[in-house]
């Protein structure tokens, strides 16, 4: 089924495997009238690619955007916006050993039996390499909605995490640091984690926090577009992501309403926000906050015993460039996610009323 | 926005308030000769509705579910099906108090600035009555895709929570017991906990587990519909739930690759099961299963201070007949829901390949 | 596949076979704020209802829509409208003969082939006793883009047409005769038309002609939302109906484009109207207007051959209470349609630019 | 809105300009395991593209399709099949002078008043260059329903039309005429008149008949997708297209039922075929036949008066390589539509009963 469409409104349609020849996609429904800033865009991409530090793969993705459609003189003209991304570093080769194999926790084996066929080169489909289409969009999505901040950042790997609330976080401090930790102490830690982790051939997951200020009253459409359940989806949608939940989520599972119900104050504010900035589906203004859960990266440099197309038992070795830990690059894939869902309610909301 | 509507091929579409004339829905995209088992449907029902016990709220709501259309002698015909569940217990008297007051974690401040005007009369279209319908729907899914079997259960309440894997679990158990945790220890433990925080007028969260048996391979269509993705949002739809997750979920955040990779029997099937019975949004034949955290219900048997539509600060104090903890009856709402999203993608992927 | 949504933003689903318990939807999306008219959608109602005159079926059908959900004091909420129309004088017996025969030129055997069941009485699903639900919903569209208007009448019935163009017609004089021909000269003959063939046990096909005046610069989405496509699809989603045309149609295509440019004036407008007020799928200004062909109604009180279930030929005649001729009774039909399709291109027309 | 995908399950996504890098799109949704025919792809391109003949514009476009994703040596994936066609014979000077003034019954000033931009260059969006991508959509569709035999020929050019059933046509010779008219008489008269309109600058409008054969029973989905209504959605979407009728269309407006209905014979087939093989929305068996209205061309080798977006009146005198009559080329476009509507209903067909 066509299930390559995100968004009602304003929507991103992708395309691409990994080792093909670019992936890209199509944004439609941006209103007209927009003046791109390509600087941002390319900063976001920057962002996620590949090689950027020592903590993440060494694959080399030039990842260069080439809008090809929807903008006159940088504008938008409400015309869909066309867009590739060659795969310029794509060594096929690399992964001619995973066509017989089924890895274990990737989608190999899945995608097979649903299918029939499967581009094995590099997951093909099913690589992350689809998430940088998703950060093109996502770019174009946050100037619709100019005025919302977006911060994501990471908030723990493996067992190392922040413990501090993220009012107490100086967000200006995520770009400064490899791990886009804020807290400089815990990111010292997960980085020295991921090291670790790297030099043992091993991989490990994290959580990513996401924090929206700034928000408009009245963002999400009950009772099945939920703001929190599409922006749930969104989440689980990026590759890796096992979890999500949003205000006190489920921390709030173990809490008594006594504590939890948050009270007003007399400007229509709340004290207390473990209602994450939704409620009843729809944003109430305050700080909209919510966490990610990503699995350990399933390409490992070890060896692991796994099948083969036949039936066979075998052994598979990771081969390719990997990331030990996935995170810190998911940041702005976290980021671009939340302005798609938010940037699609920011729209809808202007026909609630008329 | 139209955005009453879940599912892609198998849909429900819902209307009603909590203190109308009726609630009810369409089912449209059933299959044509379904032998439908109406035993089954009210079963589901009755598993939902007030008053089962001490332990859930007395209001009395008959929840006779009439069916309008799409039937011949019981029988689906492939048109849509129609239905409604008459508000037959409905007080509106009780809420009149509601009418110039936002209840705090409640939705009326949010519907009212969304909207500009609210249907007050017991949470309206925010109230969990709603759900009714969507059970109603879920036990025709059940019927469509019926040898896949369904089982969510109560996991935790407070700070209780049940210390086995499922599998040590005797699922015969869940309706056994009127908390619907399977587990006789946690039950009691659970049972007490509910009584105590009624008593004080106080409500309680808690977390339901969903477990998914005999799924077929092939279930979940990438890049943006993936099964655990809109399984999170079918989640995130249902009332006061603030976080979901599969597999691993939030302990996979913190694992080594080493660890957490599941790998192959030489029957396709994986040793562990990390992946949650899900790999690259796809269906691989191993239990489904995942875990939603409900906030406590944010209506107090307490005085609290709140904020009424003048801007007034003011104090509330809850009536009406409300439940302590809401997870005893969400336990058939998480089913039927899964049982929505299960049936698409189950229709869906008889078109993956021809 | 869920098929019974009509629109994008402002939506009708619905649900019900001609001599079910009741016929009904829900229309999804209205703004809310709305102060409905209820006299308005009732009188759109009996325009439609059989029985208004001795030119059109007998069948006495109360039509009394009964509201359930979305409304606050009447006026709209942003929930979704729930309602429902009886189905008083259903006389399921009439239809016994039905069971095992396909008439000809229904789709009794389109529909049994497609789903291995039918509902046989009266049409099930297929008849149009459906379009009740859906002039209620175009009644409340009218509601919501309530500047615009919108007008549909008798052009034609078998060879007997109206000679001038639309201008020179007094749309006040639609509702003053049976016909809805607004040309007193051509009703008066296409009303002997009606009853001749009625006379004869025969029935007769015809047109209906719709203007939309007053309508927004602006209205449509390209490529695929056409507005013009939309209210084709709209138009050809009516019982019986063959064709649709809209500006110069088929006539236009015997044209050289030196007569059929539309030459501006300075004020924006055009000379001439051979576009129908749209151009490249968004409407310019100038008033729409379009033509839709009705076949002759299908049920005959006169003896034809057939086929039963069996595949044994075998002779049908007849029964119940039905029209002659459908046009009349469509011209409403077509009108709610259109106000259906204008409605939601206005409403996405507020997010074209922010 | 998003407004560029057409197609529910089996979709095309598209973007692009006439005069910028390239135009293309993305096909969704098509099953698995279909090993595509390239050449068949490029013949249905070259069929649409200009410069085939004499009679058509001279502008010369390679509309070299290259694919993107998809496909594993030429084998389908069930991954998005996204694909570009670069402008290279784009001149965009020639359309400077287009920049200031809104052209007679072009799409400029309704995209100018609706976006408050519009990209001038050779009618950017609105062009009908599109509609390669669409060819190239319905080449695949083609593919993926190969037992259906889609046969659309220009029926009529001006005042001059064909005036046989089109059983007695034979369609080989469709190709065998640059005017793509399979009557070889009417063929030459519809050249002259094509040669006579070129050389007084003029454009004339006509007809595209398109029959469809060996479609399989129960196609369309009623009552908001019928199949005729999906087909006539598709046909006005074309650029140019004014009306569309299917089966008796217009005719069977001005018949009694007693000659219109089809009559079974004891093989469930029908002896006439007014219904042009659809009932009820569904497909019948029988074969399909619709007819679809082409205005003339609005771009004239000729003075016009106009408007510029000062609001000044001004002269305009077409320039560029434009069709003196767009029928022959629409030949294809019909077709690729046609396949794509049909597609979309042949797999949904597979889950209306299970």
């Amino acid at each position: 089924m066509a299930s390559n469409t995100f968004g009602k409104i304003f929507t991103l349609t992708t395309y691409g495997e990994s080792h093909g020849e670019s992936i890209g996609g199509i944004i439609d429904g941006c209103p007209a009238g927009i003046q791109l800033d390509f600087d941002k865009i390319h900063y976001e991409l920057s962002r996620r690619k590949p090689g950027q530090s020592k903590l993440v793969t060494q694959r080399k993705e030039t990842d260069e955007v080439q809008f090809l459609s929807g903008l006159l003189n940088g504008v938008t003209t409400g015309a869909p916006i066309g867009f590739r991304i060659q795969n310029i570093d794509a060594k096929p080769k690399d992964y001619d050993f995973n066509q017989e194999v089924y890895r274990p926790s990737h989608a190999d084996f899945t995608y097979d039996k649903k299918y029939g066929i499967r581009d094995y080169r590099g997951g093909g489909r099913s690589s992350a390499r689809e998430t940088a289409s998703w950060v093109v969009a996502g770019a174009i999505a946050k100037q619709v909605i100019a005025s919302i901040r977006i911060h994501a950042f990471v908030s723990s790997v493996g067992e190392i995490s922040i413990h501090k609330p993220y009012q107490e976080l100086d967000f200006s401090l995520i770009e400064k640091h490899p791990t886009r930790c804020p807290d400089p102490i815990t990111a010292e830690k997960i980085e020295a984690q991921i090291r670790e982790v790297k030099k043992q051939g091993d991989t490990i997951g994290g959580t990513v926090t996401c924090v929206v200020q700034q928000v408009p009253l009245g963002l999400g459409e009950p009772v099945f577009e939920k703001l929190h359940a599409q922006l749930g989806k969104a989440m689980l949608s990026i590759n890796a992501v096992k979890g999500f939940e949003y205000g006190s989520g489920f921390t709030g599972a173990r809490m008594k309403g006594s504590e939890h119900n948050d009270i007003f104050t007399s400007q229509g504010r709340t004290l207390t926000n473990w209602s994450g900035g939704i409620q009843g589906g729809i944003s109430n203004g305050m700080d909209i906050y919510f966490r990610v859960a990503f699995k350990p990266v399933a390409t490992l440099m070890q060896s692991q015993p796994t099948l083969d197309m036949q039936g066979n038992l075998t052994t598979i070795h990771g081969q390719g460039r990997h990331d030990p830990c996935v995170v810190p690059r998911a940041v702005p894939i976290v980021e671009a996610m939340a302005a798609l869902v938010l940037t699609d309610f920011y729209l809808l909301n202007k026909i609630s009323q008329i």
